[in-house]
């Protein structure tokens, strides 16, 4: 592992950490910190800094970094920002191995002594190997190493995964963490890369690409200084891990004179795109669709040609994806003389028995619908399979079947699923078969269909995209 | 009330409602229609009919209808399609106001029989006023009357509300059913239309128009055989109540040949688009944009103008909505010199304080949020308001200031909103605040933001149709 690497690893992984403006007051940021650091379980050491105190939740507090007899790996910084080049001096005197700053007021703020101070701290930490985490962030969390470096505390209520997620917004880590919550999508780290002293997107990347723990990278933003290196070191890791991209801004927001000039909005979204594209970084253009995608990303082997089956037990759904099957790119295929056979033996011919699949008639029969969904599986020319079940008591028994693909880890192609049924009827299940990586479940047949869409985009982009 | 409107308003209000086909038997249908209508708490008169049974669910059961010492308002039947006729001609006999015909096998198999059948019933049942919900439907139900004749017990666990759906898919008044429980959202009737013997969607939207439950109607479609019909009733009603419909099945499923003219596909897509436009309903692409503007339509007063206000305590989510506004044919408006005073004194220099306002300096402060909140409702620019704010357990305390404005009931804009926190820490005032028709909440920013989009499409519409 080279410094760097080495650097970043030291970051996100701290045996102890102090917080530089620790607090008793609930009213400061400082105390929210401390919070998620002692709510979150970590397991190293918490040392409070403040001149003030003697005791901040039960720990003792030092007055400055610069009097602890112990080291320290990791330094987060809640003071105001005049203050902050004489703490990072103290920093590094320390030998501390990483800082997140999450205090703002920097390059962001009208006042042009924001820049000032920015390149200040710059010029400080880049004679260091050591990698700053902001200024202008929430922080950062590393939910494998139980390391809540921001101030908010319910970021530890995420289930550990493999997404790691590096972001511009705090408000959109926090809203993606929300709603990841509600739906069970685990992360392995969360990263809110705030102004990038010196670690940026290309740097959490590269970080990201080496990290055993992560599998999916996923990325908002709203602005790029450096696009190049993005796109350069994304180019070097072509393969390794599926990169995702979401990025706003792309209207000319508040300027009257050119809002009516509405083409040069999709100008600018689709000159993003492009270049994503051309990196082989997967650009998406919702919170909910970079949720969806790196859900199932992570939950689901790849398809390995643009061929789906959609098998539904009602029409309307079916119906419904095939459509944004057929706009996405995805290719409605028929299915194999065999496979044909198998789903006549099994539905009646008042069923609709060719692609879309209406499995209506064997929606009470867990048997039938296996039988028909192994079938799929088997067929050549299927390289992903859209299931839709719609849950409630007059079919609820025909879902125990479904667990019998539990047993059948062998299958190599998605599984995108839209099982839905009323509130606890059906939620423990699904929760089963998404973690033994059965399938990936999402709330409607159009988002489950948008998913395979964006698959399919992702493996095309690996075979089109060079090898930077 | 002319007699058609009199027969559907016993059809969906009877006092007495007779199972033909009621079963104990879990297997069958009639066992869950049985299950729907008592415990779903009907509180007129369920009289199950089966010759080979004494009680059902300890209900006396009678072997025939013609056998009833009572007279029969509704009548649900379950039984096989052969039977349906004789059945029918007795129903008919015995005087019953309305039949939910849920029996499938009929026009929609292959066999010319189905369809044969089908027009016996309609030449028995046309010489009548008796309305038909039905052939091959799970049913429907009336939320304010407690009558579930469904075969789906679950769909009692929905909230009552104002917004009445119109189905051609079973499935999908299922999934958007189960997905309404997860987000509260009530309905007053959900019908099935199934093959639609006497019928269809006209009847239907006539019906609702006069149905002081039903505010706002929802109509999902997969092929309409009379369009006309549909459309110049709902011409009739301009303005009375808004519809909103979702038309799958515009893709060239399964048809190789014209497969790769994609071209065709947004034809199609194109043709019904406009068609709806021109009768004043507003047309949706998949069912959470159906839910999502029906819950609007629903909670919310329409906008009176395109000018939209996005207030954001996060930069992130506000650009991603202003994206979307502008996009969607919304005017990103400049604030009064009045509004923008007001923000100017309430947020520090270093916010933008221009539209999208980034209230982050007021993250804390609920008066401050209110503060702009209220100026940005005064500003005469501003049509609608979209509100973003992440809570968590930094920033919890601020959420209840917001309930300030549920003394505010004056407000006449519509107030969209993304309130999102992790899960219990704020979800019973974001629901006390829709109870009370302060705000309607979505779960990210841009389903918020594409709802406003879709309020303002609607008023567009309203200027645009004239009158039928």
């Amino acid at each position: 592992m080279d410094t760097k690497m080495s650097s970043m690893n030291n970051l996100f992984n701290p045996e102890s950490v102090a917080v530089i403006g620790a607090s008793e007051n609930s009213a400061k940021l400082g105390f929210h910190v401390m919070l998620s650091l002692t709510k979150g379980g970590f397991p190293g050491m918490i040392i409070p800094i403040n001149p003030g105190s003697k005791e901040i939740m039960g720990l003792k507090t030092f007055p400055s970094i610069t009097e602890l007899p112990y080291e320290i790996d990791l330094a987060i910084v809640v003071l105001p920002a005049r203050m902050v080049s004489a703490i990072f001096e103290e920093c590094l005197a320390k030998g501390v191995k990483g800082i997140v700053l999450i205090t703002a007021g920097f390059k962001e703020i009208d006042d042009p002594k924001g820049t000032d101070l920015h390149e200040q701290l710059a010029s400080i930490v880049n004679t260091t190997h050591v990698p700053v985490i902001g200024p202008n962030t929430f922080g950062m969390i590393n939910l494998h190493a139980r390391l809540n470096a921001s101030f908010t505390p319910e970021f530890s209520l995420l289930r550990k995964g493999t997404i790691g997620l590096i972001s511009q917004s705090g408000g959109m880590c926090h809203l993606l963490s929300f709603m990841a919550m509600r739906d069970d999508i685990g992360f392995s780290k969360i990263v809110g890369i705030g102004n990038r002293l010196n670690v940026d997107f290309a740097q959490m990347v590269d970080y990201l690409m080496h990290d055993p723990d992560t599998g999916v990278i996923a990325l908002y933003m709203e602005g790029i200084d450096r696009p190049r290196e993005l796109i350069d070191t994304v180019k070097t890791y072509k393969d390794k891990k599926p990169i995702i991209a979401y990025k706003t801004g792309i209207g000319d927001i508040g300027n009257q004179a050119s809002r009516s000039h509405t083409g040069s909005l999709a100008g600018v979204g689709e000159i993003y795109s492009g270049a994503f594209s051309q990196a082989g970084i997967l650009a998406l253009n919702n919170v909910e669709a970079l949720l969806d995608t790196a859900k199932a990303l992570a939950g689901s082997p790849l398809p390995n040609g643009s061929g789906v089956a959609i098998l539904s037990s009602q029409a309307g759904p079916g119906i419904a994806a095939a459509d944004i099957c057929q706009m996405g790119g995805l290719n409605m295929v028929s299915f194999t003389q065999e496979t044909q056979d198998r789903i006549n033996d099994i539905l009646p011919p008042l069923a609709l028995r060719t692609n879309p699949v209406d499995m209506g008639p064997a929606w009470y029969d867990s048997e039938a619908v296996v039988g028909i969904l192994q079938a799929a599986m088997r067929d050549e020319n299927v390289a992903g399979i859209l299931l839709f079940m719609m849950f409630a008591s007059a079919n609820v028994d025909s879902i125990k079947g479904l667990s019998f693909l539990l047993k059948d880890r062998g299958q190599k192609k998605p599984l995108i699923t839209c099982l839905s049924a009323p509130p606890g009827i059906w939620d423990e299940q699904v929760k089963q078969l998404e973690e033994a990586a059965v399938l990936v479940n999402f709330s409607t047949p159009e988002r489950a269909a948008r998913v395979m869409v964006n698959l399919n985009r992702y493996r095309s982009l690996m075979i089109e995209v060079p090898k930077g």
